[in-house]
């Protein structure tokens, strides 16, 4: 599948590919975007004085995250890393000044070490400064580590879930310690895992990250190419389907008459088409089980370049929830 | 790049792949989308009694086109074709009828043999009801024939600025002769050209439509493999970029001044980084020209199943043209 030196892109030179993005997002959404620095995207138009800031950030590659999710109802800054990499401090405290508004601001980035080192680092320099600041790293991955170990977990696909929320509770006013319950909550609630059947490469490097054989799939990789849980014949979407939510509503507890939002995310390469094939397996799957699909998210949210594979995410839902869910929101990558 | 069998696909049957696609659409978009036949989608909220009637169709395999341009201020109904084949003429009429609210139907599709013969035999039918039904087949890649035989090029992702032109018009309330007049004017100011890094694989098929050598990009290749332009080496997003823009800006006679809508499309299989790239040298060679950008939409909005590549279409603007792409719309591809 990712034959060395096969995989061709449209790139300039690859060392400015991730300032050529942001220089072009915000020239492509003049009216929503803007980049107060080179590496921090901002909404054109500020949430309120007084508004809670909301403020994501994570390595480039993972397109439309996160700059796609910066706007009404949703982030109000995203710090952005190179390819695969945390932003650097630097670039995270001048995101949360730009997403400060007087009422705290609240950080929802991934669990991974370079981020959250990172966003401690800048977090002091904010808070020295008299900024609010607070942290969530989500954790959806239930592929990444043992339940009793949730702490370990990396934020996968299902962090979507989590920024829509703290970006829908801040916009409804919401002083800071109830974003951040909300979105706590959200991640508590949400479970994701993925499946890929090809490694991502990175712009500029001879080669993937890994390689899947012909006919295999790699269950639970990480989105940078990270171990996953085992490698497996590659089944009908239905099989795939199962693997995933069984793994998701074990690990959540989720029973017959619980509500979930349902997220089928595509990695990158794999098509739209496929996506709403697997989305139709899960929902009829979760049917079965006497779960209650209330809303339904397919589509590329979460990429990791041009892998290919898709996550499934299962959020259960009470009517607060459901509510910040529903919201209206405007961004490039959500809109309601 | 594509090595036969190499393509691996998360499917249950290849041959129910598209109506499982048309049933999980209708439930993940559930307020938006109904399916009032196992190939026609259409709006959940049918529009106004004497609104002009939008209806799009084509083959499976683009999505998220045609079923993802249904909605309010865009297309009142879909007909939905096996992946790269036209709906039959049974589908087409019952997606007219489903359009019809008594002002007549516009249909917009794109220009293959396929296509217009079979909406020729539905229109021909829903005539005898009684059905005012009009039809726009798109023409925007300049790739596919020269300027002298502009009624024999295809249409690709370019029409989607059609779609919304019409569904605009469509809803703003305007008769079915001038929602026909502003749709053909946005079709005669638009042009696209695409380049291909690797083919597209039907579900079911053993090797793709076509392979293209590494290190090789195949020029104004169309949406299902027909035959580009040429092959020539795959060199910097700018150079691929000067190559499509230059090709566009000749055959529409845009110069200095004017103002233009631009659309880079990506294939499938070809990430949102890179297609952020392509936008920003394409948006860079635009400004250089004098050329003013008035809006722009980067994502994959027309594809090739999980194909490599982008295509870059620009529309020419006026005032009225502009207010119709900026009008409300909601769809799983278009909103604003």
């Amino acid at each position: 599948m990712t034959d060395v030196g096969q995989i061709k892109k449209l790139l300039n030179d690859p060392a400015h590919a991730v300032d050529e993005l942001v220089a072009s997002a915000v020239v492509a959404h003049g009216g929503l975007l803007v980049a107060p620095e080179p590496r921090v995207v901002a909404r054109a138009v500020p949430g309120s004085p007084g508004k809670v800031g909301v403020s994501l950030g994570g390595g480039s590659g993972h397109e439309p995250a996160f700059l796609g999710y910066v706007g009404p109802g949703l982030a109000d800054s995203a710090a952005i890393g190179n390819v695969f990499a945390a932003p650097s401090p630097d670039v995270v405290l001048a995101s949360i000044m730009a997403a400060d508004h007087g009422a705290g601001v609240l950080l929802v980035y991934g669990n991974y070490n370079g981020d959250v080192m990172n966003t401690r680092l800048a977090s002091k320099r904010a808070k020295a400064s008299g900024v609010d600041v607070r942290s969530l790293f989500t954790t959806d991955d239930v592929a990444s580590a043992p339940p009793t170990e949730r702490d370990r977990r990396r934020g996968i696909a299902g962090e979507v879930f989590v920024f829509k929320i703290a970006g829908a509770a801040a916009e409804s006013g919401m002083p800071i310690d109830e974003v951040e319950r909300v979105a706590n909550k959200a991640n508590d609630r949400l479970g994701s895992m993925g499946v890929a059947l090809s490694g991502a490469e990175i712009p500029g490097a001879s080669r993937p990250i890994f390689e899947s054989p012909a006919g295999q799939m790699e269950i639970g990789l990480g989105v940078h190419g990270e171990p996953g849980v085992r490698s497996a014949p590659l089944g009908p979407a239905a099989e795939v389907a199962q693997v995933l939510v069984e793994t998701i509503i074990e690990d959540l507890g989720i029973v017959s008459g619980d509500r979930v939002a349902v997220l089928v995310n595509g990695l990158g390469a794999t098509s739209l088409l496929e996506q709403y094939v697997v989305h139709g397996s899960v929902v009829e799957l979760l049917g079965k089980l006497g779960v209650v699909v209330e809303r339904s998210y397919v589509g590329e949210y979460v990429t990791s370049l041009q892998m290919a594979g898709v996550s499934v995410s299962l959020m259960c839902l009470d009517d607060e929830l459901l509510g910040l869910l529903d919201a209206p929101a405007r961004s490039v990558g959500w809109t309601s």
